[in-house]
């Protein structure tokens, strides 16, 4: 299904994927090679020949950088941890993120290239939008800003928070799209019902920052309005989008996405849950393979929607699950190293329970031949990794769940 | 004195005069034109050819629009009351400040025109601003965001609040000039005294929204941060700037301003106080003599600085002085229309008092001749045109102060 002309925001999005990989890779050198004029990036990637780069596999072969690694990077030489080019006042705007990350906003009508998430939800020039993410530290409110400048609609910088001064805003003005969390676009509709206001012009929606379940979905549709969700990050902007086809978010064109076991930068099997791994396509702000922290699984084949580029299930979760036991932590990071360390067993994942008043491990590792010989060299690699006692217990290939996690907490809320 | 050659932000700033107002004229003639294509300006401003506004006398002939207006006039029909161009969707930014009044930001990279100001105050190319305006509902963060991009600064969109994390920002970024209110320059540099907190990137500052007296001022010198202030508001963005000549401040390019006793359009004596009218000489966002509430004079002569543009005294109080006196409200209008209606009186000031428990009226009025005949008629046209008695008192041309006061109320605070 082609759809009507303006049905895509542009050519890329329906092009060969052939040729958009391509690009990719002709994008991903270039990238790559603007890092490498940084000490801190080439202290980072190591001895790497941008050439080489020329496959999805070549590129997994180098080292995943960990948005959790960010604020010490940078404590260490601010504000960019040296990852940056140029003077900081030669950016256009210069943010704070919870961490703290320090990211700058670059040169560019639409730096973290939203207008693509935004056209494929149905929004037009001449639109007006009621923006309620917040403009204030963080870069939010304005990704989703430029992305209304580059398509040409008016915006209402209107904030988070001040639920009244939202209903004046949209009596007055008549908006027809929101942005913000999906969670405010209710609490503003509620609280119009509430007080009696008109807020019949909001039509369409484009939400992001927090998760967006199926009921909220279906409660927001009730309403007549039409929301779309992306997927976005401070560092790398708009990810993944929703399109009409209503499967899956599609991946931005101006980004590799890659699907990696938590802990470690190894791309995990198709479908399989793993955390997100982002290299951005852009010389003036390399990011080679920032691991954001959170859990999504590819979709197989194309979108119904027409656009040719991969697809996620959006957002799955956080990917982070270093644990406390017995007061150390556990981290993704050892379990992979763990893993590394057992050539016989091919999947691994460390399972925290609590009895008798005490914290519990488990080891459970899939091994296709010989798993009893491999009870005791795991149990004592796990004592000098983890500095714990854990029991093993030994699966069949293909037994633990595909879901991205490496350590499965069971001793519930804390 | 005319400086480095950098010191003017361009060459309009040091024009002869008679240029500007040769410029300015033809300017205010294409404004009144754009204005006159709406019919909620011709419904405003009445029968008026553009062709024959060619001096600041027949300007001064047209009707003032009071800012005090503005809310019910857009309230009858939304957004702008008709006084704007266009649909609202093909602005750029959809505002609010306080009153309602609904403002549109122009499609423009300065559109408040900031940038001279902050030329004027030191700031350069390169430069890093923190910028703690609001950047939700009103226009305040986005006047001097836009003066940063025609500069091309940095800017920190930190908005007003979390001071911490203004500290936080000032450590990471260096900032190197500060925009914001006055007083809350000083509450960041005490809470970094408080926290031994490192702010001294600080060096220079371009504040406004409040008094700076020079108290203040002092106190900000005495950090080694070398601050200005200018005068905007968020219907007319920046309408004088302060200059290395520390002589009040100079007005901007893009308006004409006149000084008119409050109440009415009549411009005032030279260096009289009074208020603030303001033509904006834009005819995509035609404001014609807005009267914003404020008061000031004219400082006579030209500037040190070099600049050849007319200056004023600054921000010098408000301009509404509506009282209500015996539950009823008394108005400089009505004080404007008493002296229309009494020939022989030059000047009007009403004062309002309070004895025995009750609010007294006195009618002061300046008359050179035939003072006595003046009482009865005085007495009866007050009655008449206010619905409360008063007491009258003339006195002769030149005895009541030009301080922009026509209704004073002495009777303290309520």
């Amino acid at each position: 299904m082609m759809g009507h002309p303006d049905t895509f925001f542009d050519a890329l999005e329906i092009r060969d994927p052939a040729a958009r990989s391509a690009d990719h890779i002709r994008r991903v050198k270039a990238t790559i090679t603007a890092a490498l004029a940084l000490p801190a990036w080439r202290a980072h990637l190591g001895p790497v020949n941008p050439a080489e780069i020329d496959s999805p596999a070549a590129l997994a072969q180098l080292p995943v950088l960990r948005k959790s690694a960010l604020p010490a990077l940078q404590k260490a030489m601010r504000p960019f941890g040296g990852l940056m080019p140029g003077q900081p006042g030669h950016w256009k705007r210069l943010m704070m993120s919870p961490g703290p990350i320090f990211e700058p906003e670059a040169n560019e009508i639409d730096p973290w290239h939203v207008a693509r998430a935004m056209y494929a939800a149905g929004i037009r020039a001449g639109d007006i939008i009621q923006n309620t993410f917040s403009y204030h530290l963080t870069p939010g409110a304005w990704c989703f800003d430029g992305g209304a400048r580059q398509i040409g609609c008016a915006v209402i910088p209107a904030g988070p928070g001040n639920t009244d001064a939202q209903l004046d805003l949209i009596e007055a003005y008549q908006p027809s799209v929101y942005t913000g969390t999906p969670d405010y676009l209710k609490i503003i509709l509620e609280a119009a019902d509430d007080k009696g206001r008109d807020v019949s012009s909001l039509r369409r929606a484009l939400v992001s920052g927090a998760a967006f379940p199926p009921s909220l979905q279906a409660w927001i549709a009730a309403r007549g309005i039409d929301a779309y969700q992306c997927y976005a990050t401070a560092e790398c902007g708009v990810i993944a989008y929703e399109t009409s086809a209503r499967e899956g978010l599609v991946l931005d064109e101006d980004l590799l996405v890659e699907i990696v076991r938590p802990g470690t930068g190894i791309p995990v099997e198709p479908g399989e849950v793993g955390e997100i791994v982002v290299t951005v396509l852009d010389p003036a702000k390399p990011l080679v393979r920032l691991a954001v922290g959170d859990l999504s699984a590819f979709l197989p084949g194309p979108s119904p929607c027409g656009r040719t580029n991969g697809r996620i299930k959006g957002w799955m979760g956080r990917a982070d699950q270093t644990a406390k036991v017995k007061g150390m932590f556990v981290r993704p990071e050892q379990v992979a190293t763990l893993l590394a360390s057992l050539p016989q067993a091919s999947r691994a994942r460390l399972v925290i329970t609590r009895a008798n008043e005490q914290d519990q491990l488990l080891l459970r590792l899939e091994s296709g031949s010989g798993g009893h010989t491999l009870v005791e060299p795991a149990r004592s690699t796990a004592r000098s990794i983890l500095k714990l006692d854990t029991a093993i217990e030994i699966v069949e290939p293909g037994h633990l769940p595909r879901d991205g996690i490496v350590i499965e907490d069971r001793r519930g809320a804390v």
